[in-house]
This record gives structure tokens, sequence and C-alpha cells, in this order.
């Protein structure tokens, strides 16, 4: 159902931190232009973790409405429990997504039986396919990679998203999904031509929202099993990524580094307006964002439009 | 403002996992009745991670017109970034909270400026007096007590509430917030003896549903000076604590262990009318509900009504 | 068999790294001059992870020699595995210690079962008594309490020394060793007074190598049942123990921090002639040192002798 | 320097704990024999940490005796502060070794500045070349990869051993040492072929033991830039790695579960006499052992000799 590119939209931002739909609607036709295979919205990128409610909804009604069905639109229903990420489906449900992405619950200490009750439960409850999100890093527990295998095999979730940057992992999980009909997507910007290499069905890099023909070019690379092009738009996209580093982190936590940049680049592409991200996060200094756009165009990217 | 025994109140829930309000209030009639000088409505404890919205205003709702301004009521806003945290703490208030209590952010990685950026952000747009919440084991992040000295100085936050176990770290805190007029309140059970002698203010124990009548001796005894009494109260609540390691971990996770116990304990005490916790926690078995109300019973403590 | 204060002692080096006996031999008679109770040669104050195995014997043979029986001398054997263990305590048998002091092994990744053959393995090839320590920062693995105590009780180990900073996890392992002859020490420098409270045995603090006369009186005031005398002893040395936070940590590791504090401080007092520590180990500042000596002094410490 | 296929060799035991040199002779001939690069002795499969010194030097000077220079014979000199690390070296160079293998120092906690003082301070004063081990599961520290990079590029160290699973890391020490001259292996079982592609130098897998024809054929294939046998042939060896999965873990602990795996898998080869691990490990139970090598069996490998 899915595969192919499926970036995680930044959430543009007025300078007075309300959506900016005007942006949003421009990102969204920059990567429809670039042949991106689907939109996902509401990750970390998306700034999920910081926007409220009401935000969240504008943010998922104004791709939607731009994506008007070219590709599916997959929806964040990130939160701590299961009634908790129920009410967010149904609400994605009712704006349009086609599918939702959803972590372990997280804050408190649970088990695997837990893990795997919260996405039988989403299962049972929702008509919309649930996509598993392994993001170790947010969730400080990893999905086991038997578990997701036996919810793929009984179809309780379509798909998985791998963020744990673990390629192991990753592969034991393609292994035990195999024949499922789920699909295996990588969250990983720099390790995707590897993913693709050993059979991953698409990619959801946040740093796709900068460079998305990058993505596309690599992915359909793989898919015509031409590995070495593959890794050569790697080894682009991973100079790209170096934009990540550019802020001072003394100062600011990753959070604020990743995603003050990704949208400091897209401010400098001319895709999106403003480059402020979501309270509590800070955004990169003046400086710091011209050496973003320095980064941006020795990568051999231009301003859009 | 806040002193004393402040229990973090369980949810009592239908058999079909709704709030069951009439327990809820007989377990803040029993609460009130102990002489605790506080409730924390929304805490871990109160699974505030796994309830809805509309749970977590009735749970409120429910407290603040049971309580009757007799003690204070103090609400989580426990979320992932600070709008988030905002529109809880917004309706916390409208429903008659007296004080939000907040951790950091989580779920995406931040710095220590954007932590203290969200107290003062919360500070600035918030009527409710916020008391800041250390629990590293869900946020994944420790409060670093040089800048909760800062923010009590600073009139940031009203108090700290210290779940992390850590009584060195509580130290520096209790230090650093000195003259502020912020209080400092912990957040174990079974340490509470150590913390009140080292000059704690008060105690917000999870196990206080259970046994509120202990710890408020534990308190009067502490602040009587009288220590040696206090650690023989402790001595039995340590005892009775042992109820959250009677579930089979190898079945659930350590929350589900725990709310499980306290819950049982609370039927077996004729409190509440049913022990199970929300999706996607796990009851314990029966056995092991039995177990607890042995525990329960040779701690000294009778059905109650 | 074991109580009271029992410093883990720093090892004086000369300018060129070589172990300074001269000084060595001061310190230990300053310690004993101060009343403490056994003396621990070999702990991570010692810079048993830095010295070589004739530094090692080098250094406990000069103290067992100084203390010439007047108190038992406790001897670190901490290697990755049992064999190396065992090679380490027979060692320190020869050159005349008491006791060994053992961690869990480390290094590879190990279970509890592995543990347990470990410390059954030590006492059933070895004459000396084997004390557990506990020390999780170093070894990455908490002795489980269960586990010491069943140990405890089969006579398998003699005491525990506990360096977890985990007050709850210290009392489970004194309700579990209870009756079993084991002696509980407490590693804490700054919680030693909560310890002995709870019924800790004795305290093995590092900072005590710089102000043993002030554990020594926190400890006979506990022992005598003085707990407020204890805590305002407590106070000072807790302050006292600000010079570990003197180094700046962007140049230097927490172990470089603290052990050159203890040395500049032991420098400063003039009990040992050189403060430098052990490759690759780097000594604080002459500007640092000059901060050390302040507090020292602040603390109401003076030269000796 | 070094390159290809170079496994840290296991050390066979005798059914007393001894150093089996026997086995041991025999399995240096096999992999000889399969057409390995180098061989590396003294690393964790090789039950570093459990080995006496005395064993560790038998097992180091059978190899070296049995290899003859037809490779090149790496030693592990794992300790956890550079006196030691040298001292291991020295001896390493005495027997033979032409270079040793060296992580960051261990047991105490430590900064980036003392492992940098570490590694020069060795490259000071040994003659042998140095290999920088990366193993963060037991280090509990990752080598920086900016700081392995000016290493390199100083000629400090001459090879780095990447066992961290963490392929983007890995990319990023490749850039950073790249025209140093330094070789880059990658300690990874299930990732080899990727690493490869990406352009690593070797591979130090522990299954290499077991399978040392697959790696040789995985990194010849890589070399001549065959991707798809390689990854064909790392299939496979990923399947076999499934060996170290079947003990139960609620039994013993990662390294008893796959030491013992490799030791029951080549002694069902008939490499090796006895399967035993050095105390504390403990061995697979017959039945383990068995389904080993029902596993062995199903990868295609036949007894040898």
């Amino acid at each position: 159902m899915f595969h192919g590119v499926i970036p995680p939209l930044c959430t543009p931002l007025t300078d007075d931190g309300e959506v900016d739909t005007a942006s949003l609607e421009r990102l969204t036709g920059f990567l429809l232009g670039a042949g991106v295979h689907g939109l996902f919205v509401g990750g970390s990128t998306g700034e999920i973790a910081q926007l409220s409610d009401d935000d969240r909804d504008t943010a998922l009604r104004t791709v939607v409405a731009t994506a008007a069905g070219q590709v599916p639109v997959l929806a964040g229903a990130i939160d701590t429990g299961t009634r908790r990420v129920l009410d967010h489906a149904r609400r994605a449900q009712e704006l349009g997504a086609d599918a939702v992405v959803v972590t372990a619950p997280f804050y408190v200490g649970i088990g695997e039986a837990e893990v795997r009750a919260h996405y039988e439960l989403l299962h049972a409850r929702l008509e919309l396919p649930v996509v598993a999100y392994d993001i170790p890093s947010n969730v400080h527990v990893k999905l086991p990679s038997a578990l997701v295998g036996e919810l793929a095999q009984a179809k309780v979730i379509t798909a998985v998203k791998d963020s744990s940057g673990d390629l192991e992992g990753f592969q034991k999980v393609m292994n035990g999904t195999a024949g499922s009909g789920a699909t295996c997507l990588t969250g990983s910007e720099t390790l995707a031509d590897l993913a693709m290499a050993r059979g991953a069905d698409g990619i959801v890099p946040g740093l796709g929202n900068v460079d998305p023909h990058g993505y596309v070019r690599l992915y359909e690379a793989a898919r015509a099993g031409d590995f070495a092009a593959a890794r050569e738009e790697q080894r682009r996209l991973t100079a790209l990524f170096g934009i990540i580093d550019v802020a001072d982190r003394g100062r600011v936590g990753p959070i604020s580094a990743a995603l003050g940049a990704f949208k400091a680049a897209l401010a400098s592409r001319g895709v999106i307006a403003c480059a402020r991200a979501q309270e509590p996060l800070l955004p990169l200094t003046a400086d710091e964002a011209r050496r973003v756009s320095a980064l941006v165009e020795s990568a051999g990217l231009s301003r859009v439009g």
C-alpha cells in the first residue's frame, strides 16, 4: 500500500507561531512536484510534539487538501496511551488521512504485552490502517522485531516505519514481516541506500523536505537495481545532512538543531516563508542559518520558483 | 503554599473503562478524612498517560467538587510540548485546579535552554502556579538542580516535585531553592522519612492512596522532629509498598504492576469498586490481587466504611 | 567484621607517576590518627583502574605495613572475569589484606546467573572474606538486592559496599542481609547520615581521604543515635564535596575531576606531596587547585603536621 | 596494513578450564585454510575478559606459532587504564603480535580528553601499531568519530575496528580517516556486506570462527564489486548467526549465549574438542547445543577433517 519516498513534512509557522498554511501548501506542492510517493504529516519533523491539537488539525487538513488524492497521506497519532491515540486517529480519519502512524505507548514504563495490546486495540477499533513506528530515541523502548513480525502477519499493522538507526534490527523486521503484505519503511536519512539494498519498500527522510528530488532519485535507482547510483546519491545527501550539525549544541538540543536546519534550508530555497520552530524549540542564529544556506548551495540545490 | 501529604490520586474506572466518579468521590473523601494536605490529580498514578482528555476532565472536576476547597488541588499538565501543556493547564484552571504540575518536554530530545524556555513561557502565560515535576524515569532527562534553583528564585516555579529517587540531587534542589519560598516535595514512597529529615516540605506518594493515614502520621512525626517515629512508620509503609512487586513482571510492565496493585489494594479496602486499569495497561490476576489483599491486611489496614 | 569509617585511600604519585610511598605512609597515618576503622586500598579513588599490577602491589604493601594490624585492610580485586579476580585476590592475601572487595564481572554483558557463579567461585577458592561491591556507574549493572541477600545468607559474601546512590535499593540490601552477619557499608559521601539512620554499619567515602575526622564524627554521632549532629556534620561535608565540581567538565571527565580534587585537597593540607593522577587522567589546573584549597579552608580544615 | 577477514579467535578450553592448545592450533589452521587475511587474538570472543594473564599468553603464543607469519596477528590489549594496557601491549609484542587492539579506558568515567591522551601515550611508548577498538556495548562510551579521524590523520592509530553496530557512525569514521592510510574494519557479523559496500577494508566477525569460508567469499565478492553475491552470502551467514539466540536468556547472559553458541558450533564441526567457556560464563545445555548443531548443518556447513 505504501512505498517509495514519503517525507515527514515540516510544519511551517508564521512569525507569531501559527501554522503558515500558504507555506505548507507550497511545501506540499514542492514535494509532489519532486515525485514523492506519499506524505507523512505529524512526525517529529512535523513538530507533532510541539503543536496544539488545533495546529495539528490545520496542518493535516492543509496537506490533505493540497495532495487531493494524488498520493496517500499518513498522519501521526503519537501519544502516551491507547485511548489518546484512538482520539487522534479518529480525528485524522475525519480529516482525510489514509493511515495513522503510531508508536508504542511512552512516558510510563510498559512491557511487551501492553505494547501488543495497544496495537491490537487500535486495529480492532479503527478503520484506518496502522503503521507501527519504531523510534527508540523518542519512545525509549525498541519495538521487538519478533512482535512487529507477529503483528504484521496477523494484519494488525499494515506497515512499519523504522527510525532506530539499527539496520540489523530492521533486517529482522523485514524477515519477520515477509509474506504478510506489510511494507517496511526506513526513517534513516543516511542509510537509505543500504536499507533499499536489503529490501526496504520505502524511505521516510526528514531531509526529504529539503531535497525530495534527491531521495526520489535514490529510491528509483535502488528500485532499478542500480545500487552504485543510489550510493552516489546517498553520499551527496549525507553531506547535505551535515546541516543538522551546524547549530551550537551547547546552546540548543538535538531537535532544535535538526528542525531549525530543515526549516532554514527550506526558507533559503524559498519554499517556506519563516524558519521559526514551535516553542519551546529554539531557532538557529542568523549566522547558523547562513551556514545552512551555504551547505544547501554546495549540495547543488537552487532556489525554487 | 503546598505542603504535607499530597497523594497522587488513582482514577477508579468502571468495568467498561469509564471514570467511576462514585468511587473517585469515595477515594477523595477517604483521603480527606485521613487528613491529607492536598490532592494531586493527573499524575502517572492517576493514569494521566492512559486517560483521554474527557476522562481527565471528569476526574479533575470530580475531585475539585468533592474537595470543595478544603485542601488545594494540583492538576497534572503533562504533555510533550509547551503549547500542549498550556492547553491542558488552561483547562485545569477552568475546572478549578489550584496549580499545575509540569514536567520538562519529552518524546523529542531537547536541551537545557529549551527546558528553561518551557517553564518561562508557561509562567508568563498562566495565572496558575507551576510545580516543576522531575521524573527522569518517564521523561528520560533529569531536571538539573541548578536550573530548578534558578527558576524558583525567579518565581517562575512555585514548587518542585522530585520523583527521581536521587536524594543527593533532591538535597541540591532544596539548597538551591532555599529562600525562594518554593516548596520541595518528594515523590518517594520509601525514602519519605529521610527526605523530611533533610528538610522536604511534603510528600506525594502513590502508596498514599492505599494508606493515607500512614503517610500523614509519618509527616506529622517528622514535622515534630520525631524522626525515630517517622522511620518506624516508614518501615511499615515500605513493607506495604511490596505490593507493587506482586505482579509477574514477565507478564506485565512496571506501570501495570504498580497501578494494578494500588487499585487492587483500594478495592480490597472497599474504597473503589473495580481494580481495572486503563488500556493498554493490564490488571493483576485474581491470584495476584489476593496476595495484594493479604499484604494490605498484614500492614494493619482494614476495610473502610 | 567491618564497620565504621573505611576510607578508600588515594594513591599518591610522584611527579613522574610512580607510587609515592612516603606520601602514602603519611596519608595512612593521617587516617589512622583520625580514628578510621578500616582502610580500603584499590578502589576507584585509589586509581585501581589506572595503576599497573606493580603499582597496586606497592600501594597495598605500603598500607598494610603502615597500618600494622591496627585496623583491617580491604583490597580491591577489580577485574573483568573470575580468574582474573582470583589472581588479584590471591596476591592481595599474600600482601596481607584482610578482605577483598569485588564487583560483578564487567566489560562483557553477563546475566544474574553468571554474577552468582562469580561470587560462589571466589568464595569457594579463596580464604579471604569477599565484600560485594555494587557500583553500577562503573559496572553498568546493578547487583540485584535479592541476590546480595542470598549470597550473604549463604555466607558467600561477608559484607556489601553500596556505591549506587540508591538508598531505596540499599534499604532492600540491608533488609535482605539482616541476620546473616554481613555488614552493609555505604559508599556515599553525601547520604552517609541517612544511610546510618537506616542501619548501615559503615561508610566508605572517597572524601574521607580529605576529612577523615569529619566522617568519624558523623559515624560516632549516628552510632550514638544523635542524628541531628550527624546531619550537621553531613551538611558541612556535603559542602566540602563541592570540590569535585571545581574542574571544568568541558575539559576533563568525572573521574579526573573527582580524583584531581581529592589529591589537590590532600596536597593543600600537606598530607601528600604531589597532586598528579595516573595517566590518562588529567590533573586540575593551578587555578582549579587554588579553588579547591579555598573550599578546604572554608570547611574549617587546616594544614596537617 | 590490515585488511580482509580477520576473525577474533575463540579460545578453546579443556574440560578443566585450561587453554586447549591443540584445539587452538586446529582452529588457527582451519581459519588459515579458509583464506582469512589476519587473526585477532584476545577479543571478547576470545574471552579476554575471562582469561588469566597466563592463559592470554598461552593463546597468543599458540596462534603466533601456528600462523608462522602467513598473516598478521592482532592482539587485544584490553584494560581499564593506560599503564595496564601498556603492560599487556608490551607482552603481546614480546610474544610476536603484529599490532594491538585497544579500547578507550573503561570502568571509571572518563572524558574525550582522557581518551585522546590514552591513545597518544600508547602510540608514543609502543613500537607496535595501535588499532582503536570502538565497542560501546562493552566500554559504555562511543569513540567519537571526529576523534578517530584526528588520531588516524596524526598516525596515532593505524586502524579502527568498529563494533558499534552503527553504520552511520562508521561512515563518519571512514570519511574522517580517508587519506590517512588507516584501515577501517567492521566488527559486525550481519552488516558486513553493507559495510563493505560503503568502503570498509575488512571484517572482524566472531561468527568467522564458525564459517570463515563464508566471510572470505563475502569479502572477495564485495572487493570484486559483486555486491549481489556478497548480499547472498550475508543472508546465509545472518541466518547462521541465529545460533546466538538459541540459549535461554532467562538462564544466561548475552556473552554466555554467544560464546557458548560459537564454541558449540566449532565442536559440532569437529574443530575444537570441548565447548566449555571460561568461568563465570555458563555453557549451553546439551539440548541447546544440539539445536546449534542443527542450525550449523542447515547453513550447509559440514564436519571438518
